[in-house]
């Protein structure tokens, strides 16, 4: 009953397997290899953009940092919803790489920005010698409400970024699952709307760890290869970080595998809100469930075996809730061991909590 | 015949196999796994340092940098030999890491800093408000000239070092050829010599792309982990880089690798040597091999399918020269038939290349 | 008709003729003169702070930067009111100089943050390996809204950020109009509250660029010292910045300049409340009003001379409003003749304003 | 007898006047006062270059490291004399603010660069991914050891500079003292010859911390405006700071106040010359002096009442001389007494010194 993230699980055989294949030879490295060329062409097809530039590295941080500094100077800012990623989980990693931008972040409801509320921010950010000047748009898709923006909605939002002079940045940790889900293809989730930059995520969704950039404005690649390289983040033996897409990206792998993910949650938070005392917080729409639920229950199950975050409600004092994340490889009978073992809670459990 | 780089060749078979098994069930993230805590256990045995703190990163330069970062504030100054990997080959790491740091060089025979050398460059050092401050040395062991330092050498470098208040920062991308080489104890060749932050080489030996830092004042290692996390180095998916580690280091594989790469080295330097017209830049200790050399020569073994880097020697204009490394999985025969080849260059060859 | 800011006035007669006195013979360079230690012995007595360590930079900017550079590293987090100075007017100072830390702004009542919600706020930060951890706490006072901090208020706030492990940064541009406000003594307002690093303003209260930052930890000094040199912050002719302070802290100059320009709001600010159709956004404390009111006055108050900064309302769109500042030499002559030009707005004037 | 630096002398009466003038009334802040705008245009007409944007900061440094800013990305390198200051004296400024760039240093006689050296190291840079990039020349006129470069130098070295795709920066500590010494008008001397970017000193030649920053590329100067109010140097009474350069500008002052520097300077050299164990180490063609001498006839000239910085050779261990500056207000008279007291050293003062 593990629920705590999708970076729990592991991977799918044919990635090992790509891995064995990968080692044989000799290799040329820091990308000189056939196998990172191979990635980047199938990535240009898959998202119809022969002249995309596509950089691999090993963590979502990296890639996220590492496209926000190519979209933004030192004395820039990063317009982003307050819940995400990059504002709340990456301990300063835009600001860092950057050289000290400020991320300006605006509310929206179930982790997703609205259009007006983008466009009354920027059109209210002052622009003189004091003050930091906007200069980039980052969304998550997912967001971090497992929640979707449907390509309309994102191409809104890029609409308003660019009429206002900034770039558009997109953290697609879960982006396959945020495909699985709209049923959008690549190229509309992201240049055909308007991002110039994507984060393409391979790790929580059944690779080792490895992420794509998709660099849709190829001008930008130059800057992007010097500051990776700067930041550590230039693997010697590059092929074994190209070996983890090629089995991933062929015969729609990455799809199937978000699909097996997004289904489980879905199990999972059907059976959840049939239960008394539980609501979902945020619709879901991919991978990822939030709920409302009683303290005693969330010990309960955690006594039992679960695992799982807690995830505060924003009262004062924080209301009790939890995040629980579905895998490409969650067992259905686990979730329903789950759901059994939430419904069979004992009435001296719920006693026990209160006081 | 590949001597591009020990980063060329693949990982032993163990490496593959310990992936696999690491591939079962779930596991806690971000170093939350039992992998990694037997890696941290198995090197505080092999360094006798069970307080020392263990950290792993996927690249040489995200350790160094994160090691120097530790050591060194933004007005801080690093000395190192003028050759080294930090000061010449990392896209300059160490300065954006540290957040404005400047690298004070010395030159040294064969890639050697000599004690005295480093005690009149900081006696030297002026330290008032106008100068940047004196804060590390940082030493690599094999040397960039594929030299080695033995133990006392470094205890003295270290005392030098430690008598004029530095931390002392050894990058050992290929720590495991120098224990193998001199036969010191990893505890001898590190902490025991005055080392403060050790940054234990596994790419260029053997695996996909690992690298230990060892810190062995623990009080370090909490700023360690925030830089590391914000630098966009923590790994969600810790078990596939500690897995690597786990064969490698049980049953003294990596030095089983070092040592083949050493012999590998040895045998095609030996064969160099007795070329007419070719000269050994530096004493061979290591898996590198620097060799003066006819332009010809080197073109000839090119055009025949040899693979190698130019490596010009320091005149104006430059004269020819070339490295040459070998690595684990260096093949005998592969050496013998880049020695014949060049053996058997031909005469017009040789004359082809004047003018 | 001038009320833009207080610094848009000169400086009074005794500051230009310290200049004229500090300009006789030789003085050794970067605060090795004998002026500048006067300043430093002259605070130290006012702010009964014998141990305190003072530096003299030109602008408020640097001192703010400076000060939280030296209370915060570059993976800390800065708690601070939203319309913090530090927040909206300085271009990404303190990101840039802490090397890329992060603000945490709250909401607060008139400029003011109040002792629980920077309670709450801090008890909700995590503080994993995933977040910037928290640092310090800037206040302001005079706050950004003209308001007052009394020292029971300061010292509630820094009790919370002690508790808390945070330092306590004072932005004191406007300290001496504070001082003069509260009647308290300046080591009550700063250090006796648990304030850390002080930066008392000079300029917006009749100097011509000077700014004492007041270390009471001496311990800080040295890594401030550097910080100040490689920002370039360190004047080499120090006794004009020295000579500056020497006047205006003799004889309580500086509290006498700020009564004055408090006086002259508090003047402006009755004038203001009684007309119809205005309504002054903040209690005015200090030397700066905010007052709501038609967009049609204020231009006709522009047409006829008056200059002053507009201040929107929060509103989509945003309402009319305006900040006025008086300063250490505003004529009540002419606060009498803006506010009669204010009531002889003509009817036709409002009516222009309409659609 | 005071020679330790230029910065040790006061300022001229009309400078004094000027800020007394400029005191009267009240000016918009930040560059938006009348004075700032006369300083542009009087600037522009000095060096024939209507286009030209002039920014006033307080510091050299400040002004240098803003500028090399402008010319440099983080991942820049900036090639140098190994003497230069920005290399030396300026506590890592250039690395600080350009965000970790790397100085690249250059050998030359008599601080100068030869345009030979400079081509040759340039050829030698590598530029793949894994090197820091050549980004900015940086040149001092006058060079750090006192003396010149001629325009036809500058040009030289400019268009290597160039060649190579980089910028040029010109520290102009001194730079009147190089226009009186060498006669070339100011445009001959920076941008005719190929200078993208002057810092301008006024501080050392009658200031009281006034610098000038000539960005002759326009499109350059919103980048730096960001970076000058991001590091804390936009001044808001920016009045005074103009207020300096009016008299200074105007009359030819600026060059008045050099050519005395100058004359003095080589009225003290042909001195210290004419004694015995004396040598100049460098021409004199500007207004410093480094000579080789004894310690005694330092400690001498020391015990009775001169001032001035020790600079010892570059020997192991270093051997004895010193650094002497002569101002704009150095009296004749100082100069004579010192040269008297260096002839009258008692025999035994010489005796004394040894062993």
């Amino acid at each position: 009953m593990q629920f705590a993230s999708d970076n729990t699980s592991g991977v799918p055989g044919p990635v090992l397997e790509s891995l064995g294949r990968a080692n044989e030879g000799y290799a040329m490295g820091y990308g000189g290899d056939a196998l990172t060329t191979q990635v980047r062409d199938r990535l240009r097809d898959l998202f119809e953009a022969p002249q995309a530039e596509v950089r691999l590295v090993t963590t979502g941080t990296a890639a996220n940092a590492l496209a926000l500094a190519v979209l933004t100077p030192p004395w820039g800012a990063i317009w982003c919803h307050d819940a995400a990623h990059i504002e709340c989980d990456e301990c300063g990693a835009p600001e860092f790489f950057v050289g000290g931008a400020k991320l300006i972040t605006m509310p929206g409801d179930h982790g997703r920005i609205v259009a007006d509320t983008l466009d009354n921010s920027l059109a209210r950010a002052p622009r003189s010698v004091h003050n930091i000047q906007p200069a980039a748009l980052s969304l998550s898709n997912l967001t971090e409400a497992g929640t979707l923006y449907d390509p309309d909605h994102l191409a809104r939002l890029c609409t308003v970024a660019r009429r206002h002079g900034l770039g558009v940045h997109l953290d697609g940790a879960r982006f396959a699952n945020a495909l699985a889900a709209s049923g959008a293809s690549p190229a509309e989730a992201s240049w055909k709307a308007g991002v110039d930059v994507l984060c393409l995520g391979g790790t929580k969704n059944g690779l080792m760890g490895a992420e794509a950039v998709m660099i849709f404005d190829p001008a930008r690649a130059a800057e992007f290869d010097l500051r990776r390289k700067r930041a550590g983040h230039l693997l010697s033996k590059h092929r074994y970080l190209a070996a983890q897409f090629l089995p991933w990206l062929g015969d729609g792998l990455w799809l199937t595998l978000a699909q097996r993910a997004n289904a489980a949650a879905e199990r999972l938070a059907k059976g959840l809100a049939a239960l008394p005392g539980v609501t979902l917080r945020h619709p879901v729409e991919g991978n990822m469930i939030f709920v409302d639920w009683p303290e005693d229950l969330a010990r309960h199950l955690r006594t039992n075996g679960a695992v799982f975050y807690d995830a505060p409600g924003p009262g004062t004092p924080p209301t009790s809730g939890a995040r629980l994340v579905a895998s490409w490889d969650t067992d259905p009978r686990q979730i329903d061991a789950f759901l059994q073992l939430a419904r069979d809670i004992p009435a001296d459990a719920m006693a026990a909590g209160t006081g």
